[in-house]
């Protein structure tokens, strides 16, 4: 009764229109829906912003009275939970879908398989795994926030092919090219949070927004631009009220360790907020907060900051992506190093994956996991 | 009469044939010949290596008397030199070739045109140009060296991904695959010499010798192994006499700068060669270096030493090609840099172009040019 590759041209449109969420779904996940009869797709949605209907809502809606016998294709599990339109899998059984073909199950092993269940016993035919690699690549920190993990962390770094980022003196500037600054763009956009340090808050004044004029986000279901929420990890809260990351739009988390009340006081008055996280050796301790971070739904994490901070990620292992933008040129000996690593053995090295190699404009990007 | 995509079909061909002589005809170019006619392939030759026939040669050979009135295909212009069998220009003059379409001139300025004029003297129709750049890839440093100018020079390094070579303790093992080390053969085998430094030398005793049993040489018009005249930088010539690039076979190049008759003595007794060259600031003097090696007919040299000597190379801009083979690690903070460049100012900066980037095994091999 069903076809192979018509169930999987379907999946994959789904896939397509889960990944207009992209920019705007967190802290939700992004989800497509595809219905399906007769060999042809009647209707289609995909979730575009906390608070809006889920996928399957948008197709159904679209789909009406057709959707009596359709087949639905979802990248994800339809949800069992009552949200504020009641849960998904009811609205398909009541709109007399015949079979749903779901990519993956709901990451949250307390609640995966619920909403099978549910239409299963509403005698609706289950299917699930099809694309399931490709589904879950949409929503890498989703599914490990529901798994009770830690956020999914990203490094972001840009250097020369002799791995500098900048000169001894401190003198820096874009070593890369507008494509490779476009990209951090949308790195930053998928992100819940981006993570840098005082030092860097300091020497670079930097604002880590996503800048809506650099590219389209009108073409990923909203025109809104969502701001990652900016961490600052500042032990001593020396973080000036007047900086980019403080005054420009979005939220902004400053990271203490020690109490400066009058500091504290200035920088919420200037719109931060403030938080204090005990001490792990030399900084804030990672892991708590990337707890704390998890707590506040962050699925995906950017860290963009100097070699210092991203140097502790790497050595504590808090990282499942190291995105290198790589110039090409060489800063030379003394020029400051990508990741401050101090391994004196090379038994110690860390060993790494390419995941990705590609070009953009005229720098490379390399992504590397760890092993 | 002629047809464009024939002709093009043929040149290819031809560029084939070129490069089956890639790691064998040194000092010679590598040049491929193709006779065609009635639209069919009816011969074909390379050159295999110096002292046997040209291509030309070959080809019309297997020709015999068909020869008359066919195109001949060349990647490179026919000589008009007499060598030891007079030159190819009048052979296929002889032959009765009406035809002949050449992808470049002889690249020295001297004797450009030479061939062509002989050629159209006799009334064949001569056409220059046909897949030039693929033509003048095949041969870089010949190219170079007939026009007078310093040989091709290759800096190879294999770093991790923070840019390092080795820990700081000295500590070093191949830290790319199997691979990438097959690649550095190949590297090897097209070049015409080695260099290293004496550090290099000391330190790892390498032998920088081409290994047969690495790859299938017999595939490339030889089954011998022609090694590159290996050249040690060596100002108080500390070359201990049994390291193996001095024993092993091959030719070896000692480059000193003081006087020290009995350690000479002792070189030249285990077959090295011995040479003095004036210093230039804190090494020998690496142009007077390379206007020898052109003397000594040295087409491709490929450096492959430690940080010092190759960063000397790039900061006098004596290089062709940077090949970095890196791997998927990460060496820290304190491991030693690819290259020694002492630089101050961003606008200091070496600034490369990507002219390739591919994956051997599990590393990346990124090949970059001076911009």
């Amino acid at each position: 009764m069903s076809d192979p590759a018509f169930d999987q041209h379907c999946m994959i449109r789904a896939l397509q229109l889960a990944r207009q969420g992209l920019y705007t779904t967190d802290p939700n996940p992004r989800v497509g829906c595809v219905l399906a009869k007769g060999g042809q797709i009647i209707a289609e949605g995909f979730h575009a912003r906390a608070g809006e209907p889920h996928a399957e809502r948008h197709a159904l809606t679209t789909a009406g009275a057709e959707a009596r016998g359709a087949t639905a294709y979802v990248t994800l599990e339809p949800c069992s939970h009552t949200g504020r339109t009641g849960p998904c899998a009811d609205a398909l059984i009541k709109a007399g879908v015949a079979r749903v073909v779901a990519a993956m199950e709901d990451p949250n092993p307390q609640v995966a398989g619920n909403g099978f269940g549910k239409l299963r016993a509403a005698g609706i035919q289950v299917e699930v795994g099809l694309q399931e690699s490709e589904a879950r690549a949409l929503n890498p920190g989703f599914i490990r926030r529901m798994r009770g993990e830690r956020p999914w962390v990203r490094i972001k770094v840009a250097a020369s092919v002799d791995g500098r980022t900048a000169m001894a003196s401190g003198e820096s500037q874009w070593i890369t090219g507008p494509q490779a600054r476009e990209d951090v763009q949308r790195l930053r956009a998928r992100s819940s949070a981006v993570i840098t340090g005082i030092g860097t808050v300091l020497a670079d004044r930097p604002s880590y927004t996503v800048r809506a004029d650099q590219w389209r986000l009108g073409e990923y279901g909203s025109d809104q631009v969502r701001q990652p929420l900016r961490v600052i990890l500042d032990r001593r809260l020396r973080t000036p009220v007047d900086v980019p990351v403080v005054t420009t739009a979005g939220p902004c988390l400053v990271v203490g360790g020690e109490a400066h009340p009058e500091r504290q006081r200035a920088l919420e008055a200037a719109g931060a907020e403030v938080m204090h996280l005990p001490s792990s050796g030399s900084g804030v301790d990672l892991k708590a907060l990337l707890a704390d971070l998890s707590r506040r739904e962050c699925n995906e994490i950017l860290v963009e900051c100097g070699a210092t901070l991203a140097g502790a990620f790497v050595r504590e292992a808090l990282f499942d992506e190291l995105i290198v933008y790589m110039a090409p040129a060489l800063l030379g000996t003394d020029a400051r190093g990508l990741l401050s690593l101090p391994l004196v053995r090379m038994a110690e090295k860390v060993s790494l994956r390419w995941a990705d190699v590609r070009q953009l404009g005229n720098d490379l990007r390399l992504t590397l996991v760890p092993e």
